[in-house]
């Protein structure tokens, strides 16, 4: 336990894979997103995108595309039940994209972590974005460019019983050296 | 401003650019170390490590090699003075590794600022930790295996004239889209 408020909420911050419905308040969402805008990037080129999607009906197609890329069965939701759909990209022409599109991933996740609000990344953004009709849609939004998808940081709140919160695993042992 | 401490924190941090040489003392380098290990890592799986240098004259080397493949010239030091060098690798066997091991970065950054402490991503790590010389370094360490450099976390005492501290840039236009 760290004295540090902001160390701590890194300690405490675990991923959410139960959600409930609700959806999560627009001033909220707003917050944890800006928090995300302000990850560090490569030259300082802010080289990401975030989508922050809310309507059910887009959040249950992006669910589908993932449970197919994953190759799970008809009904599974990649997303927990999760009401929302931070979705991050970055623009390949910048090198550091990945580098920059996992901070600013990182930063979501923590930031609604410390207003009480559950989060998990979600994978396979990469291989759902390099498809045809994820293009579109990303051109629907006027976004055009060559941008890659980094993760979906998926947002609600927590829906585990007494007992059934995730626990932290041990730290693996070597995961430090000090050179000194 | 947010009235939340560490999405404050993220919003004031910056990447430090000129430090004093003054040493960080080793409790506040294991505190920033530890937060780094409770990142986030795709499936729980922790396939990144941290390498903690704060010997000089590894440091020092380390400084060279980074900017031998940058092209700088002799002496320039990349690092900007700063005494500490967290270096993240991550375990090229586990397909999030690059993602895992920013997100370390991340956490690194942000605790760093949160204790009143220096940082900034240099990169180039990757390009280091592929070469012979860097690897055997590892292997003295008892690294082996499939590493690939992810970034070095710079740490120390900013040393900014008033007035010289850096501000951050605006946050682009169409950072964000929400879909509702």
């Amino acid at each position: 336990m760290s004295k540090n408020t902001t160390i701590n909420d890194m300690i405490e911050r675990r991923s959410v894979k139960k959600y409930k419905p609700d959806m999560v308040p627009k001033n909220i969402i707003e917050e944890i997103v800006k928090a995300g805008t302000y990850a560090a990037t490569g030259r300082g080129l802010q080289s990401p995108i975030i989508v922050a999607v809310t309507d059910k009906a887009v959040r249950d197609r992006l669910s589908k595309a993932n449970g197919a890329i994953m190759g799970t069965p008809d009904g599974y939701d990649p997303f927990y039940g999760a009401p929302v759909v931070l979705v991050v990209l970055a623009d390949k022409n910048c090198n550091t994209y990945v580098y920059d599109g996992s901070l600013v991933m990182g930063n979501l996740m923590l930031a609604a972590h410390s207003l009480g609000i559950g989060s998990c990344w979600i994978h396979r953004a990469k291989e759902e974005f390099a498809m045809p009709e994820w293009k579109e849609w990303l051109a629907s939004l006027g976004i055009e460019g060559e941008y890659e998808g980094i993760g979906h940081c998926i947002l609600g709140y927590a829906d585990y019983a007494k007992g059934e919160e995730p626990v932290a695993k041990d730290r693996k042992k070597d995961y430090v050296r000090f050179v000194e």
